[in-house]
């Protein structure tokens, strides 16, 4: 990779965001999703199956006594909690809540053992049995999410209890696992520890931290294979035509060698992820390549629309190539947040536009539709298309849901989607040298260092549902460069410096702006977002025939209380002509769509016939109203579709 | 229902099948299938798991020691191959198979317990638990096949002893369920007792072995509910929610109140058939108007094209009506072929087109589709499109194989399709009264006792690749009817006695033909054939914009040795002109379609674009080739479809 061109986020507190879509969410996160979560952490929610995680870590403590409960990996749902919370302390500073998170870090130091161990499922099953099971039991997968809770706390606070707790624990899994003789040659069966790693190296630059999580990625399966050795010490045998294969785990052949994404989606995402950081501290350009070519396999190979990932329930799992079925999806929330993840750290790696339009894909649509618009009700899978009576009386559908649910016995979609809202001023910049990356449009005040002084942006716009980015340069060192994204769903776009046109070719999809920035210039960047109708590649057998609708970055569905039901049966023109409308009313907010369609009638049809070759398809006109694929299921379970047959 | 309608089948000996078509199937039954299996129930198959079947009741007879092996109803594959080779012995006598036959029987009689029981899992476990899991447990299921086998083997030879032991049989479940108390007030999780008790019943008469048949019947799905109250008392709980629940059982509510097909497709299918016997034998008018509403729900609402039945591969289930999954079906071999099993029920109860009709689409689609050209090997799924990259690398899809399999561990469907191909010719003909309904076209002989007098027809054909049937009516008493099936496929036909044009209007899907037959008069039956292009209920959300085409009862598919892979691809016209040509060489013999169609391309896309506005749809010309459904899979994996994607 380029060392130069290495890219670092503006970090959270120096943007602000105050639109009014993503700080709806944020309050949302705020007011609604932490103290719910927090609830649910305490079982507390009546009518929910009890969570047991702080009940765990209170017995840990000493301070209760009882039975573990729960999940085994149940201790992570409080570290994502943390995390959450540390970020919006940020911008919503709470000294309730920073009581409360340190309440809770006092209870997990008490539970961590003298050697720095601190998983509450083997302190309280049995601590002769830890490091048996790295494969399973997901030790190194809570502590993986810990750390960035510690991490994420010690950044948003300074305090530093939880980070010195998760360092010792890190030593210890260090004192367990790694190279040397006599220990074991492992890694986390559940992703997550090496990006956390990353994260504490960067703040402590001890290269054991930095190590430990290149010794995770580089030794992932390489042979003789870990998870195979220590699956035969329990006597059993990781069997190859299992969904619970080497390749769940991104296990079966060592990473570099890896060319598809494969397995369970939150794990492989999680693990690029790590990669991604570990290419970049270490400057290693093979294990670069190795995320680019994983990177393409996910984005050209096996993504939705609506940048989820993850085809099959089975094993919450890729599956292979052009395989996108949008009904029958798993498109876990966690998958495709995994994916915001992987964006931003492949653009830190270089500043290529297609990283931050897959970021971007997925904020509008794939992780924010895990939510209702009210933050209470959460999806674990998001399909593309639904029949609630398939969901109802076909089980081979019974993952898919037709409403979001309360709260899941595996809670990890709503905190996670938690901690990506509450980060999200993190994303929007980018900078390297004297260069500011605008990476996400959105109305909001940043300010950062750059290598020549101070730079300092305000940006106002209504952006997603207006093209018009209004930004005013507050600050600036001489010849900084503004690095405007141009989206790659963008087809014709001007930019103004301070109302005089500017010409210039965008760059692997930013618009570099070098001038003698003065403060109080104005930049005006307007993005044409027409309504446009998307082909798939006709690889994917499941989208032949059909189009799907999108306007800017929002991809856009037909919803049954608009339309209707039998969306198979609707069919509409590519060419056809689209109205929009702004309904503020309307889910929150949203920009609307209205066409004329067709319906495939059944008139003709009798009651009594299944097969006939008599009855021509008959045609009638259906007006097809459209909204935000992100704001489906929010008026009862019904009929919703993505991708809409095409008149050919 | 019309007692004076009811019909009999002719029985096999009184017809003699030798077409090309059948009668290959009926050899390839006898010299692949049955010795194949007798091989496997012995445990000689090298490389396939053992099926313990012979062994389990050398055990339970004394002659051999050691332990009960395989499934707790492997009894009943023992009893299918009996049934299917008592057919056998009817047209292909052979007293080598006699003799293995009667051994066999010897062990099974040697098995039976003094009080009657039979079944060897729990003669080899624990008699102590008989009758405690009659849900799951298969006692009944395993009883009711081998039951089928007496009679078809006391049919076929005059021999009792099975007979005998299995009225014996019949005499200890009558003393152990039924509605006086003490008794368990209870059914067969597996139905099929049900219909061969009805068999029993027509040989003994007695009117116990009806009763019982009909106590099972109608105390299915009673409250309080058999299956509840004996799971309690197991300490466990039937769950709604599970596949397994009552639903899977047909037991949820009781059989009258039954409108719609449900749970497990074979036991439903088995069900239906028993109760139709019941129906037809005690008169119950209420009985068979549930029969009649199944049926409808089923032929109408939860059929494929093929015949098949059951859309669910969790718990090998109906789901609800219009869902009918192509590529994600079950459509077990052996609901199919018990789709065959309730037709030929339905019409004893009334002689209509429209029950030969889907006995027609079973014998000649979703049932042969089972095993391959030469006999050896099997389906137990039968899906109606097929990408062999799905069954490898999508686990929602690993029920579903692209070659057919030696064996199966559970080998229900080879010998239930060796039994239905066995008994092929008491399919072909019913009388009633003077009548003779001709069913089924085949090139065969029959003769039969009429009311008045000896009935004998011939009959020389070439279907299904011909629609020309000649007749000759070898014997015939005055006033004898000849009822021709005109299938619900035909658009146009003729019909020639002594050559001169006969005009009359079917009743009910039969050409009734009353006149003073002679013997020697010919009657020639010439039902047009053209390919069509057949479409579905457009409810049916799978097949909108989609089409099928058809050549009399033969289903066809593309296959990729054919037409290369990409078949989702692929486009026709409705209207397109299709050439016919006999390929005697090919896949048995077939005729083959052809037809200009055409490709959805890709060379406008680059190998990086996954989503874009940017691609219009481009066609291209592509010679389209067809065969015959069930011939599909013989020549390696391949993708195959049957719904083929119609330019709108």
């Amino acid at each position: 990779m380029d060392q130069r061109k290495l890219t670092t986020p503006v970090a959270i507190p120096n943007v602000t965001v105050h639109d009014s879509f993503f700080s709806n969410l944020m309050k949302i996160t705020v007011e609604k999703l932490l103290p719910y979560q927090w609830k649910a952490l305490n079982d507390e929610i009546p009518d929910a199956a009890p969570s047991y995680c702080m009940r765990n870590f209170r017995i840990a403590a000493g301070v209760e006594t009882g039975e573990h409960g729960g999940m085994v990996f149940q201790d992570s749902d409080l570290a994502k909690w943390i995390e959450a919370a540390a970020y919006t302390l940020y911008w919503n500073p709470d000294a309730e809540l920073e009581k409360t998170v340190d309440e809770a870090i006092e209870l997990v130091r008490r539970a961590q053992l003298p050697d720095g161990y601190i998983d509450t499922y083997y302190i309280l099953t049995g601590i002769e049995n830890r490091w048996t099971n790295t494969k399973d039991n997901h030790e190194m997968y809570c502590a993986g999410h810990m750390l960035e809770a510690a991490v994420a706390y010690y950044h948003a606070t300074g305090k530093r209890t939880l980070l010195d707790v998760m360092i010792r624990n890190v030593a210890h899994i260090a004192s367990v696992i790694g190279p040397e003789e006599g220990k074991i040659h492992g890694y986390p069966g559940h992703e997550v520890l090496e990006m956390a790693l990353c994260k504490l190296y960067e703040i402590t630059q001890d290269p054991a931290h930095l190590a430990l999580a290149a010794y995770f990625v580089n030794e992932r399966g390489q042979s003789p294979n870990h998870f195979e050795v220590e699956t035969e010490k329990r006597g059993l045998q990781v069997k190859p035509e299992s969904p619970f294969n080497l390749k769940y785990y991104q296990a079966d052949v060592p990473v570099r060698e890896q060319t598809a994404a494969e397995g369970h989606a939150v794990r492989a995402g999680y693990l690029y992820s790590g990669m991604a950081d570990v290419a970049r501290l270490t400057g290693d350009e093979s294990l670069a390549e190795a995320c680019r070519r994983l990177w393409y396999n996910i984005t050209r190979r096996q993504m939705y629309i609506t940048g989820t990932v993850g085809q099959s329930s089975i094993a919450e799992s890729f599956t292979f190539d052009y395989d996108l079925p949008n009904d029958l999806v798993y498109g876990e929330t966690c998958a495709a947040i995994s994916m915001a993840f992987f964006a931003q750290r492949m653009l830190r790696l270089a500043p290529r536009g297609e990283y931050a339009d897959v970021m971007e894909r997925v904020l509008y649509n794939g992780s924010i539709s895990g939510m209702s618009l009210d933050g209470t009700k959460f999806f674990y899978v998001n399909p593309l298309e639904v029949d609630p009576a398939k969901c109802a009386h076909n089980h081979q559908f019974r993952h898919v849901k037709p409403e979001r649910q309360k709260w899941f016995g595996c809670a990890c979609c709503p905190p996670n989607l938690g901690r990506l809202i509450a980060s999200l001023p993190g994303y929007l910049y980018h900078t390297c040298d004297d260069t500011v990356y605008v990476n996400l449009y959105t109305t909001n005040e940043m300010k950062t260092a750059l290598t020549s002084g101070e730079a300092a942006l305000s940006m106002t716009t209504n952006y997603p549902w207006d093209g018009t980015i209004q930004m005013t340069v507050d600050a600036a060192p001489a010849a900084m460069t503004l690095a405007l994204r141009i989206p790659g769903w963008c087809r014709q776009y001007t930019v103004l410096v301070n109302g005089e046109t500017v010409t210039a070719a965008p760059q692997d999809g930013y618009l570099y702006l070098t001038r003698d920035w003065q403060a109080g210039d104005q930049v005006t960047l307007t993005l044409e977002m027409p309504v446009v109708t998307v082909r798939a590649n006709p690889k994917v057998a499941e989208n032949v025939g059909k189009i799907a609708v999108m306007r800017g970055p929002v991809v856009y569905c037909l919803e049954e209380p608009d339309n209707g039901p039998h969306l198979a049966r609707v069919y509409m023109d590519a060419n056809a002509a689209f109205t929009t409308q702004w309904e503020p009313e309307t889910l929150g907010g949203i920009v609307s769509l209205d066409t004329a369609g067709y319906e495939l009638g059944i008139a003709d049809w009798d009651e009594d016939e299944l097969y006939t070759e008599q009855k021509a398809p008959a045609f009638s006109a259906r007006p097809l109203h459209f909204i935000p694929y992100y704001a489906w299921a929010n008026r009862g379970p019904a009929e919703m579709t993505v991708w809409v047959r095409e008149r050919l």
